[in-house]
């Protein structure tokens, strides 16, 4: 197809969209794969904020401006395979010599030298058209909308079910805050879990959007309506997720004054970003949006106000018995900026639920089907519930997904997968697509957010045994790994999750177009990106990682 | 060979050696070659403190401890070429499945997620085992010597004398402190430019090496006798080089005290480590040595001061009438902390002499003769005068560098060789390896300072025209396509040159081993390498850089 014809069809705002079906535009399967993934990543269906190319997470971008956008798709539509695509913090800057086994796209984002590395600078930058934010998968198109962060969602809830409530959510009140890209996952989650669930947005239309996909059951503006309906589920223990329209800060402090004291706290407002992110109390969402642009300065001193008594009234909940975690949004370092001293005492999600999965090499495995066929997704989960039928985790992990999950965009699949499994379920699906069983190439990927692929001392490294948090040789040693090994898009970004200066992280994609090229790189990337989560955590002294290491005869040079 | 063996013969402090010849120990050339590196980096002919496993630049180690080393060796003794080793600050810590043309070595040194990047933290998980200072090519196994920098530093005086002296530096007199690894090369570079040369070292062990190695004509311990026979020299214009023991900030003032104003002021200490690098004034080298063990806060506060004084000492000569600029160590960063408000009135090396020779997308190109040979690398010398000889100052440099430079470790060159000429060398080597005119592989490598591998916004990228100087997604490019591209190791550091917090930067080695994969290797890295630096300055504005990306023809889907 002619460029600008594709133009025309895939990348008009505000009705970007990945092409369907299995017939070709690009010169092969490993450009037209990175180019279907940043046109998804933008499809409105996908995307909460297209017309800025804002994916997720705060101001996290696909590209970084509508131009680079559209010189992006010219060269993918014209690359070969023996060369490689640069992309600066979302803009091309060159092309490079490399070869069929190499990747198709390399991408770094928002990285800045530590001393410069804050907001402020990086605002700068922006302004003056040099840098984006990629957040995690933004900027590594790889962004599947909110079902993308459901099963982690879920996976979490029903961890401190098991930790705290003896394995049973029913009856039991969890309140957070935010419904955006990530947040917006929470209330389909918590009721999977069986929980009850209030979530506060300022934003309406974010509610609205979770109505809409039906990830939330009820929207209300009204306080009074949302203690009703959910004091009431609760008794019964009715798994129902109600969605306010407020400011958390001002709703969980209503909460405490009225002797409220949910079971479970949490938030998943964009606090990582007190200027772009966080919205103040006390005023509307337009005078918030106007006052950003107005005066930045101000817009922050009042965010960090907010978040302080917001984080306070977290820990006034957490005293009075509620189970506190913090959900990687980097709020307890701004509200200690804002004089909360202790905002520390309650933890973060990572060590609290997760690690022990990062031990097993376990992390947030996902795909999707280029064809835009969801009877291809069923197909692939139909193969992996057959490939795995000792891992009734997973088993009803697909069968809920499957009656429960909206596909947004292209359809996609998320699963938890470790050491090993990965690989293998990499391999049965490149046999899906060579014989014909799924109607075209599939895309393998994660989040940043993974065993061994990121460095954020206030996230995901978050108390590591030896005290290596800040140490971000890990991340790098993934993307190095993940490009020698053939991945077909790799990306290494800083600020993700919890903002600019506080994480590091590489992100990879990889190919399953059935051919035997591609079998030879899932068995190298699939292996060993889940390998670096266990070489990471068992260098740190994790006992669970050395075991899992051992067992799969990784670690024999390296321990000894 | 056995292992325990090799480790006797090869690996035994203080005589750690690279084995010679071409007989190999490991499984192929391709981990042979980063074997005998490591074990040349730490050869003491080469490395300032092997005792430490430091190479140079301060505390710039090739590896986390002795254990690390053994660990290493083992392993590149063993690795097959479709595994590639992981290395994180110095310690093997993981196995990799990759393949023939992907790097053996993945290397990732000193890397700290932003907010917790400084030399206090650094230090204390330092002391804790956790971490290394890879400084540039310590860490990344291809320092050769203080000839390594010798051509640069060269380039650069010849670069300010046609700048500032109608290209001639005789009878000019020029002074700097620090004569060690790198700044050792300032004498000889200095003298071949035609200057007459002061150096000042507070240690005179390092005087001692430099006189040794023939970089350095004349020691002393006296001030009067040195400036006796600098202004002597000055007179008769003869390019002299006298190395006096002493403190640069006491020399310095004391020059001014006297009314002399040298024509040309810089300064090598290694200010970027103001704990155990930059010694403080008024004490002896000992008890510097005592204090940064026992007091490293104290330490650090003098040194500061020192800094400060130095500094101002600076600007006053440049006041008078010097061409003063930062060597690249940081010193201005540290003088503003310790008072002095207008350290930066002094431009860097980079903006001032190399910022042109980077928008050709040229940098410190250099090759190690793996057999020993010092008549492997005449071969290669003469092959290039061959290859070049419209290149007329590169003919004479290496002219030159027959005469003067002595080999320290296995023999090796550096030539600073732009876009085009690295590819072109490569293969003109990589024939000479294969019809056994050399006698076994060569491996081909550079400094991280280089055009399109470094973000340090107090030395390489400087006052960047588009203000981008902290944007670091650059030297990521440059990992990632020297990844994919199929370099033998690579290497991503932070903090080197000017210190933890201040810089980030990617290092290469490729072997060239005369086989036909070493070809394709070398065409794709040896290309992309330096083609990085024109898209970097080309995306920042440069005509030069935009001028020679045109020329090859890889602007065109970039610009437009
Ligand atoms: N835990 C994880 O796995 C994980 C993963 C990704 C992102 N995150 C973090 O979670 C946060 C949310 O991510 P997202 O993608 O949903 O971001 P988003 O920007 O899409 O959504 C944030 C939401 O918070 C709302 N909000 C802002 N201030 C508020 C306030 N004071 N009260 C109530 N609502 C407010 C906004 O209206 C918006 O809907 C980010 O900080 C992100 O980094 C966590
Ligand atoms: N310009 C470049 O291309 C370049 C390249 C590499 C390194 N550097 C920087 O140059 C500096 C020196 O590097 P190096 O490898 O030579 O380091 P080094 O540690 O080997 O040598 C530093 C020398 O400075 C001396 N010294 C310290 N304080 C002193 C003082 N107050 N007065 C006099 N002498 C003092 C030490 O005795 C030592 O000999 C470092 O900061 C390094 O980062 C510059």
């Amino acid at each position: 197809m002619n460029y600008l014809d594709f133009i025309r069809q895939y990348a008009n705002h505000p009705n970007y969209k990945a092409p369907r079906g299995n017939k070709l535009h690009a010169r092969s399967w490993q450009t037209e794969a990175p180019l279907r993934m940043l046109l998804n990543n933008l499809d409105k269906e996908v995307a909460e904020d297209p017309a800025n190319l804002i994916v997720y997470g705060g101001t996290g971008q696909a590209a970084r401006d509508p131009e680079a956008v559209k010189k992006i798709i010219k060269i993918l539509l014209e690359l070969d395979n023996n060369h490689s695509l640069l992309v600066q913090s979302g803009k091309p800057v060159g092309i490079v010599r490399t070869h069929e086994e190499a990747p198709r796209v390399l991408i770094a984002n928002s990285n800045l030298v530590p001393k410069w590395a804050d907001w402020e600078y990086f605002n700068r930058l922006k302004e003056r058209g040099l840098i984006m934010y990629g957040q995690m998968t933004a900027g590594s198109w790889i962004y599947i909308g909110s079902q993308g962060i459901l099963q982690g969602t879920y996976e979490t809830f029903v961890a401190c079910g098991k930790k705290y409530f003896d394995g049973d959510l029913s009856g039991k009140l969890l309140v957070t805050g935010g419904l955006g890209g990530m947040g917006g996952a929470q209330p389909l989650a918590a009721t999977l879990a069986g929980a009850t669930f209030l979530g506060i947005d300022v934003d309406p239309e974010r509610i609205k959007k979770r109505l809409d996909t039906k990830y939330l059951d009820i929207m209300t503006e009204s306080y009074e309506e949302a203690v009703n309906i959910v004091m009431k589920a609760k008794e019964e223990k009715k798994a129902i997720s109600v969605g306010l329209v407020g400011n958390a800060a001002d709703v969980l402090e209503k909460l405490l004054a009225d002797g409220i004291i949910p079971d479970i706290v949490t938030d998943q407002t964009s606090a990582h970003d007190p200027v772009n992110g966080y919205v103040p109390s006390g005023m509307s969402l337009e005078e918030a949006i106007d006052l950003r642009k107005s005066d930045p300065k101000k817009y922050r001193e009042l965010a960090i106000k907010t978040i302080a008594r917001h984080v306070r009234a977290m820990l006034e909940m957490q005293k009075r018995g509620s189970i506190v975690f913090d959900y990687g949004n980097n709020i307890r370092e701004f509200a200690k900026e804002g004089g909360v001293e202790n905002s520390f005492d309650f933890n973060g999600f990572v060590p609290e639920f997760i690690r022990p999965l990062f031990c097993e090499g376990k992390g947030p495995f996902r795909w999707v089907a280029l064809s835009g066929d969801p009877e291809d997704i069923f197909e692939t989960d139909r193969a992996l519930m057959e490939a795995f039928p000792e891992n009734k985790h997973m088993v009803r992990w697909l069968q809920e997904a499957q009656k429960k999950v909206a596909f947004q965009g292209l359809p996609s699949r998320i699963c938890w997968l470790g050491l090993g499994e990965r690989e293998k379920a990499g391999l049965i699906f490149n046999e899906l697509v060579k014989s014909g069983k799924v109607k075209a190439p599939i895309v393998i990927g994660r989040d940043h957010l993974d065993c061994g692929s990121v460095a954020s001392p206030n996230r995901e490294t978050e108390g590591m045994k030896d005290g290596s948090d800040a140490i971000s040789d890990w991340p790098l040693l993934n993307l190095m790994s993940n490009t020698a090994g053939g991945a077909t898009w790799v990306s290494f970004h800083h600020g993700g999750g919890v903002g600019i200066g506080y994480s590091q992280h590489a992100g990879m994609v990889i190919l399953v177009d059935g051919t035997e090229r591609a079998e030879r790189c899932i068995k190298r990337v699939l292996f060993n990106d889940p390998a670096m989560g266990i070489y990471r955590h068992a260098d740190a002294g994790y006992e669970e990682a050395i075991g899992v290491g051992n067992r799969f005869g990784i670690l024999k040079d390296i321990l000894e």
